[in-house]
């Protein structure tokens, strides 16, 4: 039996979740907060308890002694022995990272260098692999980066048609995001359809409070809706998804924000957010009465509509839709007002099973073009790389 | 028989087209060049010659004059009576226009505040009407806009997810161009195919060397690719289409642009040509031997392609493909590309009929959606909307 880490850090935090291999059941999970501010809290889950510890944790490196001090502690794991190595999420893994890798120094600095590409994510889980490789040096630790699943993009779906030595001299191009996510759903929604995923065209919806949609031809990420960054692409809770950029110059002028300003407000005060003023959560957006609250929702199914259909064209066809991630698995009215504008494909939406959550088909049987929710699970997926690239294979 | 000029004005030029109704037939047409710069120039062409005047035009009001005193040398109009009316092409008409009107001086008033939309355009199409009004004040002139056509969209369609007072506040929203080209293809594509316009659904390829795709659904602008600006949407000669906006902003900071010289960028020096360095006509890029050159065409065909397909989804479904403008009347390869990739809606390309140009279908008989080439006519178009304002219809 061997026990896998999956981390996911944030400039502040982490999340973390012990699997045991290979059942895959996952033993123990939790989080540390407000890593090097004041009031922060350890926290573990297992057995359906969760215990709380607010104690000092002055940087990461604390921070991974107190997990593994916390998982010895309640016999989780009684050696650093049976840990057979720690799996981290890293957001964007450049041209650089087109696969997970086990994380030496010189990989480690690569990825310090790449952080101008997602500072906000890359250089905190660039610190939390140091943390860990300083706390727990002989444990191996890997990293699994969300755009490395997309490296496997034709030039004409990642390029940008701008001129071109702006991709050569500073890597401009799309890198897309959930890449994780779509790797561990397109397979798992192949085998629900008894298709073999080398000759299948899948678009996967991952619709969270982020979003994006990708098509996955014979297996491999063909094209994908997010970009350079994660804010193109379809509406999302608080980011825009694509607007024109001409309109982002007319604002500048109008009202004298910086560009760093107005990405900064196409992040966080755009999306369903910014058209309804409600909320950038798809359920309070249901419970709300205000007008604008119902037309961000449409919106935000306009937006993944279109893009179901442009890589349905791509793709010359599909065979399959797959909703997942919180929206996709947890919201029936958005999949509804997706699945209805897609019939010209020869879908026939399951509007009943639609109703309820869980992985299952929701399409009719006789259906052409299936549809299906199959929740994902990127945790697993990062301990699933941890042990293939710990065993060698 | 009534004579209609149709007008398109620059910031140093016009050209005109004297159309004759009800025949619809040019009679004349011409254009002053370099107005109120040195060595202006002032050419007509009718019956087959053309007559080149160097003469000093020294402004828009000159440039008017000489065009009447020109028209009547050449008795091709023998009194101001014979002018039913003046039609001229704006490109932005914001939200206020949204159909051709006989411009009045309030009228006119409001078009030139709406220069701050489109100011390289606008403004010297708002002094060319101003120009005429006042030469040939007893003739009605008539503003014909690229945008009115789109004001049919839904809000859904033509907001962007960023927060809604920049819409109230600005007019920040998706506006389109090519509406006139499309009012002019999509009814003539219906009839070739013998489908009322008022239940069809046709996705209309404007591609030129601004290049935009519109769906069209029961006779109206139902979604467009070009945006709150032209820079929008799908590659195009010199211009990007869409791009992340998180791009722009990490090339503003490696490179000290500004979002004025990055816009520029994004207009003048993209599109097939930043991608291939070698030109922004396809017909450069097909006798190149640069293998960017070949990238550049297939980037074009995807973006046309992702477009179509988005449109597709959007109308839950298509009746009709049509190809016009420059590239789509007279570049088969492009338009093979593009059709390609569309099988799967149902479309049976005629790949043979494909290889010449001209008003026909490129499906084949029996094809469920059909593909058409439709040459355009956007100045026939503009006179007629005068003929139809003018007698009141």
């Amino acid at each position: 039996m061997k026990k896998v880490l999956a981390i996911n850090s944030g400039s502040s935090s982490f999340k973390y979740k012990l699997f045991s291999f290979p059942s895959e059941e996952v033993i123990a999970r939790g989080q540390a907060e407000r890593v090097g501010m004041e009031n922060s809290v350890f926290k573990i889950k297992l057995n359906g308890r969760e215990f709380i510890k607010n104690t000092a944790i002055p940087n990461q490196e604390a921070a991974v002694s107190l997990l593994i001090d916390t998982l010895k502690k309640y016999h989780v794991v009684e050696s650093l022995h049976e840990i057979a190595g720690v799996g981290h999420r890293v957001v964007d893994g450049g041209e650089v990272f087109s696969q997970s890798v086990i994380m030496d120094d010189d990989k480690l600095d690569k990825l310090f260098k790449l952080g101008e590409l997602a500072p906000l994510h890359n250089i905190p889980e660039a610190q939390g692999i140091r943390a860990f490789k300083k706390i727990i040096p002989n444990v191996p630790q890997v990293a699994v980066f969300d755009t490395s699943y997309h490296q496997t993009l034709d030039k004409i779906h990642y390029l940008y048609s701008i001129p071109y030595k702006y991709y050569k001299e500073f890597g401009i191009r799309k890198y897309g995001a959930h890449g994780t996510s779509v790797r561990y759903v397109a397979p798992r929604a192949a085998k629900m359809m008894h298709k073999n995923i080398n000759i299948a065209r899948l678009i996967v919806c991952h619709l969270g409070s982020g979003a994006s949609v990708t098509a996955v031809k014979n297996g491999r990420s063909f094209d994908t809706s997010m970009g350079f960054s994660p804010v193109a692409g379809v509406t999302m809770g608080t980011r825009s998804g694509d607007v024109d950029p001409s309109a982002l110059q007319f604002l500048m002028h109008k009202t004298d924000m910086s560009i760093d300003e107005v990405i900064e407000m196409l992040n966080h005060d755009s999306g369903v957010l910014g058209i309804s003023y409600v909320s950038s959560d798809m359920r309070d957006l249901i419970e709300s009465k205000e007008k604008r609250a119902k037309l961000a929702r449409r919106i935000f199914i306009n937006r993944v509509v279109r893009y179901v259909g442009a890589y349905a064209a791509e793709m010359n066809g599909v065979d399959g839709i797959i909703f997942t991630a919180g929206i996709g698995e947890h919201d029936p009215g958005i999949r509804a007002g997706i699945m209805s504008s897609l019939r010209y494909l020869g879908l026939d939406p399951d509007f009943k099973a639609n109703r309820t959550d869980g992985e299952k088909f929701i399409s009719k049987p006789g259906s052409k073009v299936k549809a299906l929710i199959v929740p994902t699970n990127e945790e697993l997926m990062i301990a699933r790389d941890v042990v293939d690239l710990v065993s060698g294979n």
